[in-house]
């Protein structure tokens, strides 16, 4: 009783408990989903990273005049990324569309960077 | 006039030469876009490995005769992801969509196991 009491004021405990409870109802699904949101962590993390460069080369962009836009650079990209979704056994066709959703938002943001005058 | 020859018939010295003349154009841009590759490559390994785990799920799901989708699981990563994101200082509007982007492609593969009889 004293230590139901102790797990119900220790939030650790609390969520040790629940989590072991989830893990009860289906062990492997919840195993997997813990993997899952790892793995969307770091993907977060590394686009939050990959927006801080982007948001750099605006910049660079404005100040020399050079457009936002670069149609070569586009083409490569999304050839070296086919390539690297094969290597990994990733659709390269999900890769390219997933390249051409990020562009899409860094495109947004320089051209709110074109705009800030 | 031999170092030359050398240069043309080694690939990789070859291919050092075109970078370097590369970053002679413009230094800053080609080191910011030789961190934008590498950071691409790593989401795109991270998501090849997302999508072996969503796969498993989906195998799971048919043999438990679980639902494709979990809208109380969907809302906790919305939550988590959103939250993931103002951490990192990423829009977590953007986080948001991404997972949508991402959870569709799941779907359509869920989809095509269910109905692989």
């Amino acid at each position: 009783m004293l230590f139901l009491k102790q797990v119900r004021r220790d939030g650790h405990l609390a969520g040790l408990s629940s989590r072991v409870g989830a893990m009860q109802r289906n062990p492997e699904l919840d195993r997997l989903r813990v993997s899952i949101d790892n793995l969307d962590t770091a993907v977060i993390c590394l686009l939050a990273e990959r927006f801080k460069i982007t948001k750099r080369v605006g910049i660079l962009k404005k100040e020399r005049g050079l457009p936002a836009a670069d149609p070569d650079r586009e083409v490569q990209q999304i050839a070296r990324l086919r390539e690297v979704a094969e290597q990994s056994e990733l659709d390269p066709e999900f890769a390219e569309k997933l390249l051409g959703f990020i562009v899409a938002e860094v495109v947004r943001h320089h051209e709110a960077i074109a705009s800030a005058d």
